[in-house]
């Protein structure tokens, strides 16, 4: 039996009852949508990924893109799934309808986003590369820049992509050594040309769309004729595969293919700049065109791989959302052995595996992280809205601070845990889950490479502990300490959820005594080698919160619903109560680690490994 | 740089200075052996692994066994390992002599197959699983069928499979329906025809050796006609795929190759027997030859099966031994960014990853992961020696009962943290690690099968919990704890590991109390819908007993080893604490969820899912 691609039911849940954005429809920016625009919008994803991403799952799995001299191909499905997207007009309804875009708020954007996701991840990588770049340049690029590169991307013509890491400079990307050379100036902006290598770039070339527009950070060189060394010498191009005005072939190839254990529909390539392989306006080098001031690449650059984190905890979240619906339904069909009171009656038939009480705690595990990790992700999306469109000054200034905070937990905790619940959807269907005629399989090893690109899960912890704690002295914090405690004080008027007030309460007393304790220590280098399993208890205490707040708007809803949708109601509170039981309590686990500030591992000769 | 397969010298230390496998050298059994024949023997293995395993470590992995009409086809690289295994007396080396073997002690055979799965798992295979087959023939077989079946298997000659699942019954044999009609007798014993479908039969067809013995589980019809139904109606039988004195081909074929995300250089088949492809002695039907009475079928498996557990085990220790040294390797070649220390010095050159805290972090994970779960199988190994050499009775027995209580620790937890360790070497190769051109993404795919085959990790809970500590009232677990504390009470002599006692003192003394909770409820399935996360505590508290013992045994030799010693030993202690700090803590947060009795998910109905 064919499984549909999400609960669709859950959806309607997350985005109406749980996070309510009707109450953005009354507001100016998105005061032309309504439920029934939303619901459309979700229609119509659905048929796209149903139609045109998810039957070519495996077969673009198998079959990776080719490069040869004209540059590399990718399927003709991906491709179609591509240009359907552009036609439905997806790729610009996030975009402010001046923009060429429908006005829909971030929160639905992303669910729409997500259904394609959870079809096929690799597929859906254009479309989320493009809206990225497309929003960066309609933000920062001049309106020339802006009709020139964004217009065609917003529109799903031409797809984009971000080209930061460098083979030598992975992460560091003080180090890399791309350089910009000035080029004059005409409409599009200072004019540059570009020489050196990037590396992993996604949709990096191919043949689903006439032309792609890279965004590349690269370094101008100082007054001494060097690069400026550290971040604050990058700078931020646009630099397009072919260039506008029909001046042809811009000077980026494609030096080879990353062949991945996942993640395969998608190109991934090493990119070289400027290696003479084409001569734009008569000369090597690839042109690019400056966005914003020179050395403020990295700061810019900052929006798009915001976005792109939020969108890699989406995908993740997605996959563990599949791999959790089929392993639902290959649990309710498989039949094998007996329950505890049937086991001595051999002559009884095989009971579906679903009965069995540790299929349906991996089962209930696997809804846990899914289900937690969309809500997560998509209150993000709530927060962008709130951030764009709330009536008070205070609250958009509120809602960007705390959604900046959370960003390491949204990219972190769906990449970790949304690979967890594929763990355990492969278990669900024993041997078969681990042969490549089930999907499971392929939803783990592409959900792998989520803990990996668009930084590290050691990045965001030091990000988030760093960063976005320590060096604003945990302000930020403060305010989100609020929101926690004002979901604890109205979940205690429900009975089935208000003895999980006051766990939350004490989960999250635990950071905040680790935190003053690392505030007034003063010793970042001590406190940043714990950031890996402190971003753990963090973000375990935060999807804490997000399940009894769900849980809460479960316990509303249902008390005057009817009959039928009771089970979801329950389903809901039941998965709530899960993670209370069986995962809240790993946080005073880690904690108890990070509050040691034990050396153990950061104090140990190389020697000694 | 090349990695070595594996760090000799702490494999050294496991065997002489930890488990003193000395001793075993003045018992009758294992006279002819010292540390020398040791030495050499590992030697050999490695430089086997070396020459013979390593270099088609990929190639099998991008190019499957294909099936044809004349059957499996492997790689002539795999054939040529699969000899020079045999030419250099591995297969034979853990067989009394007088079957032909060496008399080698299983921990040091088990030593030296490790090093064989180190290198390729995959190939290692048809070893592990002859080793198995052959055993259990020569355990139980008449003389005629040790001559005819076991003989050629223990010189390596031809390979030998299990034959046990079937489509419809994967993990409950209870169910299988593979039918055994009696076809009268003759040297090799009682004669059946055999008629049904095995599924996920690793080496169920090749062309590596000329001939396969596959041990089938089948059902005998009873008085009535009809298979007896339950496990008490298996038998066990020898159906070689040629029959021996040039009777020809056996009605046994491949009805096809389960293609998996990993392990794929050994093939993986669905089985026919009895199909009518061919007519061996003139009829359809695959002739077997009973091993042991009728019904006694699943007993006797079980030491094949037992056997095969631990094998997993120990392929898992190696898959995540193997990718830790390779992780280690990357982590002082590759450079990134800067620490804490130079972080603002963008003009200083950028550090070799390992000197990052949470690369270090999770190099030391890996090796408390890797060297744990090698040390776990190994203790295991020692068991079985203990369990046939031992001069006293009574420690044979308690040997042998100690080893079956530890059976489903010694699989599972290498499997589940072998994983997680190869996880982690994937993580600190960064983007790289997700790519096919490094090893570790195909460990990690490989390492994904050992939850799942010769037993799932559920179902290892459930034997662990319901057959080896319930049904026997702890007997088994309280000689055990007796072994813990002697431990407990050594390390407390020693400065830099007396403080590890006292915790786990505590996690033990949790067990007990869980366990006698659960021996007064008297309620199995209440008990056992537990075991899983009971086996995840119960896995973790003896892993750090074993890291407890191995750290005393480093403490002993530190203190009169010279200078170049020091940071092994240094490291063994380091690991352990890591162990005490990071993971043992784990076990109050899994007892704390075992002993509430949740029915959180067992009670959970299939429309809340």
């Amino acid at each position: 039996m064919t499984v549909p691609i999400l609960n669709r039911r859950d959806l309607d849940f997350m985005l109406h009852e749980w996070l309510d954005i009707g109450a953005l429809f009354s507001r100016p920016d998105y005061a032309d949508h309504s439920r029934e625009t939303i619901d459309a919008m979700l229609d119509l994803a659905t048929r796209i990924a149903t139609d045109k991403y998810l039957p070519h799952f495996k077969h673009s799995d198998r079959t990776e893109p080719t490069l040869d001299e004209d540059g590399v191909h990718v399927l003709p499905a991906v491709r179609d799934a591509v240009r359907a997207t552009a036609e439905a007009g997806l790729f610009s309804a996030g975009f402010p309808a001046a923009q060429g875009g429908m006005d829909l708020p971030a929160t639905a954007f992303w669910a729409s986003m997500g259904i394609l996701q959870a079809a096929n991840v690799s597929t859906s990588g254009f479309m989320m590369l493009t809206s990225g770049n497309a929003r960066l340049i309609a933000t920062f690029g001049t309106e020339a820049q802006i009709a020139a590169f964004a217009a065609p991307q917003i529109a799903g013509e031409w797809c984009g992509t971000m080209c930061l890491s460098e083979p030598q400079a992975g992460s560091s990307l003080a180090d890399i050594v791309t350089r910009a050379e000035p080029d004059g100036e005409d409409e599009f902006g200072p004019r540059y040309r570009l020489r050196g290598n990037k590396m992993w770039i996604s949709g990096g070339d191919h043949d689903a769309t006439p032309n792609i527009v890279h965004l590349v950070l690269a370094k101008v060189p100082g007054p001494d004729g060097r690069p400026v060394p550290g971040t604050r010498g990058i700078s931020l191009f646009i630099v397009p595969k072919f260039l506008p005005d029909n001046r042809g072939r811009n000077d980026v190839v494609v030096a080879g293919l990353n062949h991945k254990m996942g993640f395969r529909g998608i190109p991934n390539c090493l990119l070289n700049l400027g290696e003479g392989r084409f001569t734009p306006d008569g000369r090597a080098g690839a042109v690019g065109y400056r966005v914003g001031e020179i050395g403020q690449g990295l700061p810019i650059m900052f929006q798009m791989m915001n976005e792109a984190r939020i969108g890699v905890g989406l995908g993740a979240a997605m996959l563990a959302y599949r791999g959790y619906r089929l392993a639902r339904q290959y649990a309710t069909e498989r039949t094998q052995g007996r329950t505890a009171a049937t086991k001595s009656r051999v002559d009884t038939p095989p009971v579906p595996i679903i009965a069995h009480a540790d299929v349906k705690r991996m089962l209930l595990a696997q809804k846990a992280y899914a289900e937690g990790a969309l809500a997560l992700v998509l209150y993000a999306g709530r927060l962008v809205d709130e951030s764009r469109s709330a009536p008070d000054g205070a609250d958009r200034h509120n809602a960007e601070a705390l959604l900046g905070l959370l960003t390491p937990v949204v990219k972190t905790w769906p990449s970790e845990y949304g690979l967890a619940a594929n763990d355990l959807a492969i278990q669900v269907h024993g041997g078969y889950g681990y042969t490549r005629d089930f999907d499971v399989e392929q939803l783990y090893r592409d959900n792998r490479l989520n803990p990996i690109h668009e930084g590290t899960t050691g990045i965001q912890g030091i990000d988030l502990l760093g960063r976005k704690i320590l060096r604003e002295r945990a302000a930020t914090l403060a305010h989100f300490r609020g929101v926690i405690e004002t979901t604890a004080a109205e979940a205690e008027s429900f009975a089935e959820i208000s003895a999980f007030a006051a766990p939350l309460r004490d989960a999250w007393a635990r950071i905040d005594a680790v935190i003053a304790h690392f505030l007034a220590l003063n010793d970042d280098a001590a406190a940043l080698a714990q950031a890996t399993p402190f971003l753990s208890a963090f973000g375990h205490a935060v999807v804490a919160w997000i399940w009894l707040d769900q849980a809460k708007a479960a316990a509303q809803a249902s008390s005057d619903a009817p009959e039928p949708d009771q089970p979801f109601y329950a389903g809901k509170i039941r998965a709530c109560r899960y993670f209370f039981e069986a995962e809240l309590p790993k946080v005073t686990t880690w904690l108890a680690f990070v509050a040691q500030l034990s050396d153990v591992a950061s104090a140990m000769p190389i020697d000694q490994f």
